[in-house]
């Protein structure tokens, strides 16, 4: 490979990265700008284009540089190891299948919506069933040594394997639900009707950004807060993040620690070195590594009682309403209230990951055909009486709550989890440092950002997930960390101790 | 050509188009959204996009496909035509005149900046001889039959020749300099502090919009207005138009017919047919023909007395303390003040002309080689002096105070004056229709509207201005109409009749 050959190599890998960031931001600008009536040609704009970046990425050209190519530095070996990874991917797959899924992706989405609305699981069940059909075909395209379900994990979750997670939750989950038994069964005297208090949009839209900005580091400068109707986080380069949150007046944790997560999603791709800008390394490794970053943001940090100490009084101006009568130590028991219950979205940290065991398991056994489609929703509601000890009174809020199955994203959820334990693990291995320790007890997080920046944000894609965790905490992940943490904090509140 | 061959020309078409709305969108963002320290890598995303347009717009295939098509439909066969065109003009340009236009544009907006700053012709100077050169040059690439600039010309006024615009041009100035000279000596009663008044800005977003809607048609359906520096009209689809504004609070005409301006762009481009969506025709004809619908709405109609007579209510309500002591008709001669001054995009319809005027002349002859750059503070001052009777202190306030050299933009302006004159053309044409002039009476402009887009707005750039210009009006473009219009608007103000 000449010098040439390499700068054409990284001339289309720039192009292929901006027209990625012109594809976000149409996408950014379409939940949270965009006139309602622009929607149907805008549809098949971001169609036209990711067919465009699919046909500049799996060129012939570009697979004769990339198989030619030599790296003289160790920067060069990341971003070549990383564009074969994906080029790989992409280039595996008939664009026959890609066309098919894409085609049966729309339809399983408009199905679920009105299978959602109608309460009506047979009706979503063959949609489904064509799910899980692309994705044992994608696996066998891809390739895998133990598990079908190694490929798709892969997506999500670089180097991870399906045999690695079930060990950790079967671990997890051992050691969570006597905790959760014995919460269940403790007194409980807190008043959560704090938490339904009138506290209007605009006043909680302007606390939870100074809380972003003063104790997480996201300023305007780089950023932007937005409504949209689905939180997300995006960004099209490491200073332009966008993140975005709701409001409902009559419960205010939504936003809060909505923009918080959210906030550590966009400040971890903030941290990604400069020198990796405009390259498919320039993002979070993996998206458990990212849940870790937002959750350590939005729990560990934003539901800390040092935090509500320290931010109690500020709340007290922004929503006098619901700070009548209260204190910090009964905001910080209500923000934490632990209740098992049907939807995962709205779970509290020591419930949280038991839907995302169950949504594993019953991934597994669809792939292995273990488990009927039809099925689903029994097998669904007989494991959330075994876990929560609660049945969904209709699928809506049962089998059907989540839009990923219907989007093909199959492989997905550990990353909730493997990001809740990771979190932990981080925060702990961060706390070594008695002068971070000393900070985050003061609720001042700017050694510990600088900690993250330095052991995880930096590294982007040239690393993986498990590279970047043993060097950060000195250990592989595992639950310990996050079990010894649910422990603490909930035997505290709870007065299990 | 097979049909497979005009199918993968479409698809490329259509691409080229998705692209360009994405580096619209790039755009957009960037003046309205985007945080500060995104600037940076914004920048160089906007330019590798720009050059992969380029590099695929100019790509042999697109070429070899041209030359083979055939067209079976007419609207086939404009398509053709207008792509071929375009397609001509880029690739007649070397690869390295367009880097050294692109970098030299860039060094002279810098240097125009600080040459405005302090007011500092002689450090701009060098610049723009480069800017004349290139434009020389630019001409030569292209060819030509007449005179250079018919080819610069024509990228903003396709097909309309610098003979057409002088002989227009001695017209209008021979026509307009008396009833100038009447009105800069007549006695003028009206009261114009009204102007300056505090108006709080979200008042007159308010209000603008509002208009913009029930007026002008402009729904929040298809539309967002936002602010920025420079005032603006995009879209990236006919149902996603992008207008903004900028407000002064003690100056409300520079929201008000701002926003009514670019309303009149906006609707343009939601006018033109669906059919030809998602291709280079999509877009309006010429600037001139754009500038048309623009001045239609901020001046024939915002302007009017009709209007006023409509609107002073809401007006009233929407700005109590302007509206104290003044009616319909004050606000009406407030609004429309002739009054020669220095500063062209603040000028009034009478003078505004005669900026444009200057700047063709001076262009020419710039181009020409009969005038130095060196020499053009001196010329523009003395024209100044000829047509306005006034003299610019400063070439801040002179020769300086336009943006257009600086980006390249050299056979721009005359556009200006020609969207004027065509825009009463167009509107004495509709009114020949009793109904759409009963409702034009009335300040209703609901036929009207429906006039201009069954003889305008739905040919997009399938036709040429002269074709849409002869359509419509029966008669080529001159300055009868304007000079008529003019006359009797002034003359009933001025108290000249």
């Amino acid at each position: 490979m000449t010098q040439s050959d390499l700068q054409e190599l990284k001339r289309l890998i720039h192009q292929l990265s901006d027209l990625g960031a012109a594809e976000a931001l149409m996408s950014w600008d379409q939940e949270t700008q965009m006139p309602p009536e622009a929607a149907r040609v805008r549809g098949l704009q971001m169609a036209s284009l990711a067919g465009l970046s699919h046909q500049m990425f799996t060129s012939a050209r570009l697979g004769e540089l990339l198989s030619n190519a030599a790296a003289e530095t160790d920067q060069d070996a990341a971003l070549l190891r990383v564009v074969r990874r994906d080029h790989g991917k992409a280039t595996r797959l008939p664009i026959e299948f890609v066309e098919e899924r894409s085609r049966a992706e729309n339809e399983a989405h408009h199905a679920w919506v009105a299978a959602r609305q109608n309460n009506d699981f047979a009706s979503f069940a063959p949609y489904l069933e064509k799910m899980f059909e692309l994705a044992r075909r994608y696996a066998d395209y891809q390739g895998y040594d133990d598990h079908p379900y190694d490929a798709l994990l892969d997506d999500y979750e670089p180097g991870m394997k399906t045999a690695h997670v079930k060990a950790i939750f079967a671990d997890l989950r051992d050691r969570t639900l006597p905790l959760l038994r014995r919460i269940a069964a403790a007194p409980d005297a807190t008043d959560y009707s704090v938490l339904t208090r009138s506290f209007p949009a605009e006043a909680q839209r302007s606390f939870a950004a100074q809380v972003a900005q003063d104790a997480f580091g996201l300023l305007p400068a780089f950023s932007r807060l937005d409504v949209s109707a689905h939180p997300f986080q995006t960004n099209f380069s490491r200073d332009d993040l966008r993140i975005t949150t709701r409001f409902d007046e009559h419960y205010f944790p939504m936003s809060l620690f909505g923009t918080w997560h959210e906030s550590g999603h966009a400040m971890y791709e903030h941290g990604v070195s400069a020198a990796l800008e405009r390259t498919p390394l320039s993002r979070g490794a993996s998206l458990g590594v990212h849940e870790s970053q937002s959750r350590m943001f939005e729990n560990l940090l934003g539901r800390s009682r040092p935090f509500w100490q320290r931010y109690f009084p500020a709340f007290a101006q922004a929503a006098p309403t619901v700070a009548q009568g209260q204190d910090a130590e009964s905001l910080y028991r209500a923000v934490n209230r632990v209740r098992p219950d049907l939807i995962r979205v709205e779970a509290d940290e020591v419930t949280y990951n038991f839907h995302i065991m169950l949504r594993f398991e019953l991934e597994l056994a669809l792939l292995e055909g273990s488990l009927k489609v039809a099925d689903l929703p029994e097998a669904w509601n007989a494991r959330m009486q075994e876990f929560l000890g609660v049945t969904p009174p209709n699928d809506a809020e049962g089998v059907l709550q989540d839009i990923h199955w219907s989007a093909g994203l199959v492989g997905y959820f550990p990353t909730y989890t493997l990001g809740n334990l990771l979190s932990v693990q981080l925060l702990d291995a961060a706390r070594q440092d008695a002068e971070i320790a000393a900070e985050v007890e003061r609720a001042e997080y700017g050694k510990l950002r600088a900690w993250l920046v330095q052991n995880v944000h930096q590294y982007g894609r040239s690393r993986t997930p498990a590279e970047i965790t043993e060097a950060a905490t000195g250990k592989p992940l595992s639950a310990d960390a996050y079990v010894a943490y649910l422990y603490a904090k909930y035997e505290d509140i709870y007065g299990l101790k």
